[in-house]
């Protein structure tokens, strides 16, 4: 097999520059969280094409670690590739940590590019390893010699998102964090993060596949901004834009040999997203503020355009997925459908709505036991046909000039047994119950994820993954810092939730070889009563496509589930029938009639 | 009034000892949580009676702190006393710290009695003294030359609680604290939590009114146990016990002489219980560890003879308060009832019970507008009568040999209001909710917490305070670590409900100058399933008495809120009807039966 003569190659390598241990993130020089093929090492090297993977290779082993979304595909990819699952958060299963400090011997050496590892990473790393007595070398790519046919480097060109879909200008971003800075006493600060970058300077491109981004670093100082970034990407209209700010623009490249004349006295910088190599290229005596770029934070909070446009973003998303289940009820089991034509028809509807512009991350469509695993994506040779019985299960969004849209339906295709209706009817459940929250500000997503997985609890199951993940605004489709997730993190307490965020609600259940059902609403926090107990939030459905109810055991529902859902439906029929034909909205009058 | 002249008399002493401004804690020696008066110093200076209070008086301004369940009594009984009212949490009022940090001047002195302030809290003090260029004084206690008749330091006897009540051995558990302390890297550690040792010895008594504990120190080494307590508190038999057990007693006051000449290299303690006055005592070259002390977590989660034990004093307990129940009913309104009086007549009830102790807190008889203050407590001159309408609140319990307990009920006492049964109804729903919760191993009280309070949440409404907290084993009602919180603090981490925890679970809703309501029940932390999810968890009932079902609108529960009711009083009326007269157990029956 092709993987086993590539880890043949890197032990060679490995053996040749004099590192016993080497490390190979799935990530790019920015942390990002999709990467380009560009960056694609793990999957180069081992054949596993989930989005999330850290591999360790030895001269005697090589093993693979990624989290509870990807188990069952890990398991098939990596069958005979010669690298070995390790599965994330599992009871016995060893973290990469625990691996690397039980596995690197006094004296040896443990390597990987510190381009691609964060300063925390590393700074956990450095500290095994002096605990073991053994040295780090962050200096070797070792991948680059042997990948003959690598991907380009991307350079796709960028574009201004304009005020009347950015809502707030490139000047009063850079005026506020440069606010920010001051409060946290920094002179100069470092921002790696492509999202930061692309929201800051209110510009997009297309180097990661739907993620509009551009690599760039940007450099912020009282009286300076810098762009690092590749000049034949940026066009006389953007270079003339980023002139009138005051922004210089210098070579991608360049950074590395600036930030070491850089004179700054105390650089902001967020460890968890700065590469180690950045860090290691200022002077020696450079101070630096550790704390989260204010951008993200900023970001995360949706000015009144971004929500404006976000609302219609979502109700053309709402009108192509509605339109695709109505085809796909309506042609299921008259014609040959398979995942990955059903997606196929999906994206035409998006694409027929006006200012599309992409898709926002890979279309999962999953048939029957495929959608078990959370992040399946069907291939050529993996391409079920979507019989007329059970659920296809499709997570799907787009980016539009208005917004970016992240939504999952599970659709019945066909007749359902008893188990897949309580099943679907459970997950009803837990959407709404998170939905319906009301709370006080203060609040993190730790407090409000039982609503959401209560139900699936009670029966003593789960879902591996978090229950809800920011989104951003024809960014990546995922982002920080709020999310609905149950375990409290050292850093949890700065997760509030705050009036302007979105964030999904998508609870699930997945049965392995049986089927898998994940609803996903997107939900925008508002301001709800304000009492002598304080200030009240809610949440503000954004999404809008019906759930199944041919799936629902109604008499499973707790009347204000009931409530909840009746309301939902009654919305969506007012928002997305509009833009129907006739035949359409007829039936969507049907679906949506209260239970 | 007298206050004002105490104070007066405070800010002289000040001024002779050179103390700008002064800081007296409602606390003892050992950080308790409820204090003999002894150490009540801020009731003798203030007036105010609650159970939480810090006092800072300056030449011109006296201020007391207090939480949300004494905002009401505090405006009451500081009315004309020459102290103000700072309430705690609520916006726009300063911390203590932030207050000292605004009013202590450069050069100023602060001053504390070293020996009622935690390692930590002198940390807190120290650090901002520091950057307000001031000092601090820990040696004067300033109080103790004004309170003339200041109550007798306590020194009740010891008693043994014998292997069928305790569970575990002295030797076992000193056994495994000293595994412990080894994990940890001490020597040697310092306990002077009073639960602790009481616990750890298996010793009782009574020095602080309804917590069966004895001032005390414990010193503990790898061949050594020393008890620092008073030797006329030790009889023959206990002093037979602790010797018998290679316990060494010494007197109360002999542990700063013996800590001064201490030889350990690293001793345990825990920065947030032990007194900075004991801490400055060690040698200089003395290291800490600084962490929970084990005894606190072994405690908290109850062994089976302790839960065996804990279930019958509940039935017992139950018993009590339903034949209370069932007396307040049958005779208000045909006699004059006041709040002392029904407390009067519960105490008879628990008196009753075999190897009934003490009461674990002071009742709280709340009738009407005074149940509004949540920890209210009825004395000669504040006596209400309970009429026959709205609502009688009773929070009490007892101590049994075999376990201590904690319960709530409000009582309808005649008709009710629509919004009072508004109000009971959402009570009802809130205190359900959480029972009925099924989480995974790793889960803290914060993860909770929202089923407790969401139905006032969803209102706009809230309680100021815990929805519960872990309850000690004939010890004080009020134990850590453990409890139902929603705001996430640094270290809710280590608060993970385990198997073997009792938890109260006590909703409610106060309405100033109108009514309160509480309902509290308390949770026993047991197995659920156990599936390729991990293990779950799920709570058991200890506390049987039944709701107020007239209190109740049936329509607002859900099915499963509906369900969870009436398996509770199903299994109310299974386990308290034996103990019943028979005109008791007719009535009991028809208030338990399904809604």
């Amino acid at each position: 097999m092709e993987t086993k003569k590539r880890l043949e190659a890197l032990r060679a390598a490995m053996k040749k520059n004099k590192i016993d241990m080497y490390l190979i993130p799935m990530s790019d020089f920015h942390a990002s969280e999709y990467v380009t093929d560009y960056f694609k090492e793990t999957e180069f090297l081992t054949g596993f094409t989930g989005e999330n993977a850290t591999v360790v290779v030895t001269q005697t082993k090589s093993g693979l670690w990624t989290d509870g979304r990807f188990f069952i595909q890990a398991k098939r990819e990596l069958k005979g590739s010669g690298t070995t699952l390790f599965e994330m958060g599992e009871e016995g299963v060893p973290t990469v940590s625990e691996y690397i400090k039980k596995n690197l011997k006094a004296n040896q050496t443990l390597g990987y590019d510190g381009r691609v590892i964060t300063l925390e990473q590393h700074r956990k790393f450095e500290k095994i390893a002096k605990e073991n007595k053994a040295k780090v070398n962050i200096k070797k790519n070792l991948i680059d010699g042997i990948w003959k046919n690598r991907p380009q480097f991307p350079k796709t060109s960028l574009w201004i998102l304009q005020k009347k879909y950015a809502g707030v200008t490139l000047e009063e971003k850079l005026s506020d964090l440069r606010k920010a800075m001051k409060e946290k006493g920094a002179d100069a600060h470092l921002i790696t993060c492509l999202y930061d970058n692309a929201w800051l300077l209110n510009l997009r491109a297309d180097d990661i596949a739907s993620v509009p981004v551009f690599m760039s670093y940007v450099y912020v100082k009282k009286n300076k901004c810098v762009l690092y970034a590749f000049p034949e990407a940026i066009d006389k209209k953007v270079a003339k834009y980023l002139a009138d700010h005051q922004v210089e623009v210098k070579d991608y490249e360049e950074i590395y040999k600036d930030l070491a004349k850089e004179t700054a006295k105390k650089v902001l910088i967020d460890p968890t997203i700065v590469n180690v190599a950045l860090i290691k290229s200022f002077p020696a005596k450079t101070e630096f503020v550790e704390d989260f770029n204010p951008t993200e934070m900023a970001r995360s909070i949706k000015n009144k355009t971004e929500i404006k446009n976000t609302k219609e973003a979502h109700i053309k998303d709402g009108v192509a997925v509605t339109k695709f289940i109505y085809w796909l009820k309506t042609h299921i089991g008259k014609e040959e459908i398979t995942e990955m034509s059903a997606s196929d028809v999906l994206l035409k509807y998006r694409q027929e709505q006006e200012n599309f512009l992409d898709v926002s991350f890979d279309t999962i469509s999953a048939y029957g036991p495929n959608a078990a695993m959370m992040h399946y994506s069907a291939t050529e040779e993996h391409n079920a046909t979507v019989e007329n019985k059970s659920f296809l299960l499709v997570d799907s969004g787009g980016h539009y000039l208005e917004g970016t849209t992240d939504i999952t339906r599970t659709i019945a295709v066909g007749p359902l047994t008893k188990e897949e209706k309580h099943a679907y009817t459970t997950v009803v459940r837990c959407n709404l119950r998170l939905q319906e929250a009301h709370f006080p500000k203060g609040c993190i997503g730790q407090n409000l994820d039982i609503l959401a997985r209560g139900p699936v609890w009670d029966e003593g199951l789960d879902y591996r993954c978090g229950t809800g993940h920011g989104v951003g605004h024809i960014l990546s489709v995922h982002e920080g810092p709020q999310g609905f997730r149950w375990k409290v993190a050292d850093k949890s307490k700065v997760w509030e939730l705050k009036p302007g965020m979105i964030t999904t609600d998508e609870p699930g259940l997945y049965v392995e070889d049986g089927y898998g059902i994940r609803i996903e609403n997107e939900l925008l926090c508002v301001e709800d009563k304000k009492t002598e107990y304080g200030q009240f939030y809610k949440f503000e459905q954004l999404t809008f496509t019906p759930f199944e109810v041919e799936a629902i055991n109604v008499e499973e529902l707790t009347h204000l589930e009931r409530k909840a859902l009746n309301d939902y439906h009654a919305a969506v029929y007012d928002k997305i029938s509009p833009y129907l034909t006739k035949a359409e909205a007829a039936w969507l009058k049907k679906v949506t009639k209260p239970l």
